[in-house]
């Protein structure tokens, strides 16, 4: 287990997706510092849509990056849930005050939250009832700016912090690129899905294989509430995600439609 | 793209996580052939605990593993979402009516719905707004009874397909094991979480390595109304489940918590 020198600060868990080496987790790392103790689990590698994934097949490894001044950069073979999972049993002294995962090379809106390790990380953060938030920078070169990010980044950890977060609710901030970003609006996940187009090859034995490939579709994108038409708008989007994916509404609806017949009646 | 005789039957994707050759698999596509014409498209291995996860580091495999009389065997080596995904953009000649997904060995009831690569499937269907289903067994005997299932399976194909779903909304059904069971309960999802617990290891390199273990704790044992406390009263378990995981209430909460500051006062 870590051990901190005594003080008050928060203790705050970093991970992320794309890996320990990437550019993006090295600048909320940077921010992180400025509220409390740093702990980042981080993939060896990058591990892109990976989900909520967790690995059972294999073992998982962790080794000690670095340790300087309060911070101490681990990394393992495993997912973001992994990195969680590991940070939570096997590193910290106790429980986290803050997860905060990415800042993720590319964006994460939309149906995209599904697919995302970076936030598969902030949502075992969420299931153990940690503040979590997943961030993602909408540029996709290969020198991203990450750095642009830095002002709301803090500013969204600094109200987290400050006014803590819904019951069982965790945040997927995504944040345009560029230096002329208007300002943070709260708003919901846009219905819309991939559309996939997969690569046919062949390889030297004649047997086909595809490469998953696509385009983003906004399935409304007139409605001003979402994170789609935000971001196109310039504004950095907050969306409180929720554990319970529960539809809680339709839970009546189906117990009118005789699902609930007894075992006499089915067998 | 696979070419059916011109008939009137639903068209019905089944996948899983536990891979083709699985007993689960073919226990529901055994159901899934009384209702329509089926595809499988299931995984060439066991991809349990992959979620919602794509493959994006490596090219996908797709083979044809049997035909008979209306019944498409594939195999790949992705994903439960990468299956759908391939079988809506390689193989299918339209959108499937239905999609099922299992029946997975073992539970996915509570927060394990997050892990799941079989609820990934549902969810990845369900994204693509297909009516789809999620069905797991709550029996971990090597030789698990997934015949026992067989007439809860049924009913719900069958309750779905004459009532359909709420919009944007998917199944998740867990089944209790044994020839005892009460009956159907729609219900929610439970408040819980896996405790960690990591084996540790060390390699002849003298490297640790740790292995993933632990135990389900239930939150809210004395709700009644979550599918924790269905199952363990011996009723199938109904969730329907959200693929807009907005916190739709907590919008104005955060947007009063001062949020949404412009650029200027950020920067």
């Amino acid at each position: 287990m870590i051990e901190f020198e005594k003080n008050h600060r928060p203790l705050i868990l970093v991970t992320n997706d794309d890996g320990v080496d990437a550019g993006g987790i090295s600048v909320l790392t940077e921010v992180a510092k400025e509220f409390g103790n740093v702990v980042v689990v981080a993939p060896d590698a990058a591990q892109s849509g990976m989900s909520n994934a967790i690995t059972v097949k294999v073992p998982l490894t962790l080794k000690k990056v670095s340790e300087d001044h309060g911070l101490f950069v681990y990394k393992t073979n495993g997912t973001p849930v992994d990195c969680v999972k590991l940070a939570f049993n096997a590193l910290l002294p106790r429980k986290p005050d803050l997860i905060l995962s990415g800042i993720n090379h590319g964006s994460n809106s939309s149906s995209s939250v599904h697919y995302s390790g970076t936030l598969g990380g902030a949502r075992e953060g969420a299931v153990n009832e940690v503040l979590s938030i997943g961030f993602s920078l909408l540029d996709y070169r290969h020198d991203a700016r990450f750095d642009a990010a830095k002002p709301f980044v803090r500013q969204i950890i600094n109200q987290v912090i400050q006014n803590k977060l819904p019951d069982y609710t965790f945040l997927n901030v995504n944040i345009p690129k560029g230096n002329s970003l208007k300002g943070i609006k709260v708003c919901r996940q846009a219905r819309g899905r991939w559309v996939e187009e997969f690569v046919e090859r062949e390889d030297p034995r004649k047997q086909k294989y595809y490469w998953l490939t696509g385009f983003f579709q906004n399935l409304e994108p007139n409605s001003e509430d979402t994170d789609e038409y935000v971001l196109k708008n310039n504004f950095v989007s907050v969306v409180p995600c929720r554990v319970d994916i529960t539809n809680h509404e339709a839970i009546d609806q189906l117990k009118d439609q005789s699902y609930e017949m007894v075992a006499k009646v089915i067998l």
